[in-house]
């Protein structure tokens, strides 16, 4: 079949897919996103494994450019948008006052899953340098899940909520230190890796330059270019500027800081709320994220979910599992309540940083490139970086005090955003 | 560099040349859209040729999916939501009573263009069956940028508007049948033909079938779908039900009936109109098509005209173009004129026809395949399609009497519209 015809009926299939999950998900009192990433890990190679249908063979013409490849590309664009989305709702100011806690979580964050699954690994009989690695692939958070239940549960704006989004921050950045050194220093593939600490050097100017053009120059561009584009002729020119320095910002994150691409485009999304344009631009971009790039986004994160990987090592990926939750849990949430947070709102911290993403993975697939992870091991803490996605919204609901949520639904007049 | 890298940069810059080249193209009184293609003619093989720079080199990893692959596909997807734009604003009432009028202006666009053109074609020296297909490639009107224009001139649900629109969609099934006719009747490269009327029937059976069950279940099936929406939990629900329908019907317009897939999605908007969440989906999905989807697809229509294809050929280019123009205008404008239409709007009909479209590159990529347009032939083809949408902006506005826009203004209380 048609390359575009796979596209046309594959994009209605995952918003319904995604739509009646949720809602399904949220009617029995389950979060929203659950339902979405569960809809996806159904249609996924666990079960239905969509991608493999006949029908969604490459057609010679699209050259080797598959249904399933598309859809990668359009959550991607989700993942970018969904996280300047996040940006947008973050309460400046509570971040501001977040940066000490947030620094303490990141790096407890950081060291304790990085130890943990490091010794449970060693502990199963790989080598120290494969089990350093693994450790250092469970490291990042990626903090897109967290950020959609927030919206959900109306805790964007909220001190955990702004504490959890400035560590996710904070956590890329150490993540990639980590990561670097890690391959700089463990001996792999039989390569004698020249000069390591130069190869760090440079890996920590490139982001140390990237986040201080970012913080310098990012505000006052923003503010300049959503200016300019109220006086533009056209429709929508104000939300196409925005999404302008989201993309923008995003590409400059992952060029020249070597960092994730969606913490570009946070960034862009909390210097939007600082112009007058922010009511405005974040009424707009809503609707495109909820019915259109989001649910695309959660479905393609469970569709890549293949627990048929774990046959034979349940044992092995659970107790991994279980440290790379843990690990978060406790290291985040020490980090916040030594820095003056509530026990409460510790552990809200801590599991809001349990996710992990597109950094665990593309850490994931370097190790197996360089040798450093077995394919094995490889297929494993995929599955355990994605379990990991599947879990958060859940726990997250129940990490907040009942409350809490009340008075936010009291506030917003109604039950219909609680999900 | 990494596709992913590219195609956030991409994204970005496409975005600001949009805005930006349409901003100017209204402050000098042209169209905004008409500033969109010419940001893409700027940019692509004419002039800039951006994919071919070294930094859109297609990286190993992604396989032989390059940049320029990925931003087809977007303006794809661009194209199906700004036909469901279009339906969600067309005039249902005016829409029933222009099925006359559209019918034969409809027929007189496909006409004209097909004898005017093949025996142009004839004349240039092409033998007979080129000659013709080649007029069949031109007869396929693609309203897409007319009903950009129309939204802009706020003239979508205007007289004209309506008989435009419904032209169009009888035009993609006349033009279909007649590509369908061409292929079936004219010997090509030497292949026998086998029973060319009975796959002529089986064509006209899938058409039919197909708009059978589009306007037999499409209506209540919509009505439904949105109805349910609304009690499902989750955040714009409605919109992504809307969604849904676009794409489902975009996709059976291009499986089951063989027709353009914008089609399915423009009927999709008109049936979504007949809801009572019109108003709410009109105004949700109009910031995702002004600043994203819309300036994607009308930018990469201006990067594939390439005009170096013309070369000492120009006056061959310039006669087809011509007749690709008048064609439309006089085919087009008879036929509504002589069905009790004004003589200015039957104008304003046959040059928002002008357009052509993915139908008539499919057209002409068929005639290649097939060996009934020769590699010379088709590059000028490809550029008169591309050519006549190029003009059609600007025609478009100068169609409309002066004080029917003065009136849309007014209305609508300031001239930030008129673009």
């Amino acid at each position: 079949m048609d390359l575009s015809l796979q596209i046309l009926l594959t994009i209605a299939m995952l918003i319904l897919a995604a739509k009646l999950a949720g809602a399904l998900a949220g009617r029995v009192g389950l979060p929203v996103v659950l339902g979405e990433l569960l809809a996806g890990a159904l249609l996924g190679p666990s079960a239905l494994n969509i991608w493999s249908l006949r029908w969604f063979a490459a057609s010679p013409a699209a050259g080797s450019m598959s249904a399933e490849a598309v859809f990668k590309i359009l959550a991607q664009l989700g993942v970018v948008l969904l996280m300047f989305v996040a940006g947008l709702e973050t309460n400046a100011d509570l971040l501001r006052k977040a940066v000490a806690p947030a620094f303490w979580a990141a790096l407890g964050g950081v060291a304790l899953p990085l130890a943990g699954a490091s010794l449970v690994a060693r502990g199963a009989g790989l080598s120290w340098p494969e089990a350093i690695f693994l450790g250092t692939v469970l490291t990042a958070t990626s903090v897109a899940i967290s950020a959609q239940s927030l919206m959900n549960l109306q805790q964007m704006g909220s001190k955990p909520g702004a504490i959890l989004l400035a560590a996710a921050v904070i956590d890329d950045i150490l993540g990639l230190i980590v990561l670097s050194l890690v391959i700089a220093i463990v001996p792999h593939g039989g390569q004698s890796v020249a000069l390591p600490w130069r190869s760090l050097g440079i890996a920590l100017a490139r982001m140390g330059l990237c986040l201080a053009t970012i913080f310098w120059l990012g505000p006052p561009l923003t503010r300049w270019v959503i200016q300019r584009s109220q006086r533009l002729r056209g429709l929508h020119t104000e939300l196409a500027a925005a999404l302008f320095v989201a993309f923008l910002l995003a590409f400059h994150a992952q060029w020249t800081g070597g960092m994730a691409a969606i913490t570009g485009s946070y960034l862009a999304g909390l210097f939007v709320a600082g112009t007058p344009a922010h009511g405005r631009v974040t009424r707009e971009v809503y609707p495109m994220i909820h019915s259109f790039f989001g649910p695309l986004f959660f479905v393609s994160v469970g569709l890549s979910v293949d627990v048929w990987q774990l046959r034979g090592h349940f044992g092995f990926f659970a107790l991994l599992l279980l440290v790379a939750i843990l690990g978060k849990v406790i290291g985040c949430g020490l980090g916040a309540r030594f820095n003056g947070i509530t026990a409460r709102e510790s552990i809200v911290v801590g599991v809001g940083m349990i996710p992990r993403g597109e950094v665990g993975l593309i850490a994931a697939s370097i190790g197996l490139a360089a040798g450093l992870l077995a394919r094995e091991t490889y297929a494993q803490v995929v599955v355990v970086v994605l379990a990991a996605d599947l879990v958060t919204p859940g726990l997250l609901r129940f990490a907040f005090p009942k409350d809490t949520l009340a008075r936010a639904v009291a506030s917003s007049g109604g039950m219909d955003h609680i999900a």
